[in-house]
């Protein structure tokens, strides 16, 4: 299996409720899909932003299990979301993280997400993940 | 009905995927209170943090909508949240929102996140929210 | 000595540029206060952006030096601020912090600026700061 | 006088304070530079936290005069910062501006930190301003 297999397999596996496909990850990144149903709008006919904040979330997980393994459980600490424009109500939402510092105790990344075929952000994360000490 | 009746079913109209209950609104502030199943953890036997960010925004919404009325359609701009504690995987998540600024095109509140019968919180969030200009 | 006077004197030495007032420091808490002169404004006659974030700074270190002791060195890793208010050009900035969780690896903390007379707030902080581990 | 002139003499006569140098601006963009000396410096031989914010500030304010011209007078409402290296203490600070949104009333720009002649960050910062309205 492919990095980006085991990565998506643990995720779906551990994370059952969430149906955010992971499409790449490696090198510090990784970037995922959410598909774009009723259950994901609000009213005004956009993308609600708590759906926006879990497809960074896991955007910034799966980036951070690619660098320093499936077994270890990364706790997210602090995370900030600035929403830039209202995303389409019946595109996929694209999530791109790049890991800006990879430490022994903290990881930081930052996250785009973007209405599928949009070339300008709907939104822009930045997350703190503490790593557990090895036992 | 009371502001907090107006405002609770207006959220369950506009917002039917959410099931949090809002359970006091005025006076630039709101608690909520979120039920805890199955669908709201994470590997570890806790709330997963998405849920806590979707609990804190609906807490700051209910309290703007207190504040400037039900037609008015409030837009998050910024949200930030810091991880404090681990959730109860068995309690149900309370959210107090206390408004820090309302502005005539910014509102800026905070939101305190518990564990019920839990008197250290799990969870701080500040959220900027944008007001549309009356036209 | 007591401990307020301990952590005062500890920022003068360690952080001499800063004019900063340590006042209160204790249970997890602290107040600091900002004399302000023409170098801390800003066009439009108000207190200037960085002034605020490095007031709200000062209070939170000194909070954290009343609960971990003079010898540690935290680091900041995350801070957020949010400007609600214009501050008064003629007054003291007072500082409020409260630390929200004191880990033995991360600690987090709010601050409410103010300026002096002023019962609303012109600036909340949050910063998350590592404390280093113990050798 | 190119753009990148006219806003480095705005912000010189307006924030006299600062020895913040404009480097480049255009293209929703700019970058900065902070020399250091001993008083930029904190315990440890490193730089500020609240020297890095400034910088930052500096940078995103340059950036967006660049945008919306001299005259408006933008107001930072949210500040975003995260530390993830030590700065050189004998190393200026470089601060590289991107703004991800030139909106009517918001403009939201994300600032990279740079210790001379390292090429991973020391800092990123992201800010939201607000644009008054035209009178």
């Amino acid at each position: 299996m492919s990095l980006k297999e085991k990565v998506a397999e643990f995720m779906t596996r551990e994370f059952p409720q969430t149906n955010v496909v992971v499409e790449e990850v490696g090198n510090r990144s990784a970037k995922v899909r959410q598909p774009i149903g009723e259950e994901h709008l609000r009213p005004g006919g956009t993308v609600s932003g708590p759906v926006l904040m879990a497809v960074a979330d896991v955007a910034m997980y799966a980036a951070i299990l690619g660098e320093i393994g499936l077994v270890a459980l990364a706790v997210t600490t602090n995370f900030t979301i600035n929403f830039l424009r209202k995303p389409s109500a019946t595109c996929d939402i694209l999530g791109e993280c790049r890991l800006m510092k990879v430490g022994k105790r903290l990881v930081v990344g930052e996250v785009l997400l973007y209405s599928e075929g949009d070339l300008e952000p709907v939104a822009h994360a930045v997350g703190t993940y503490s790593i557990p000490p090895v036992r």
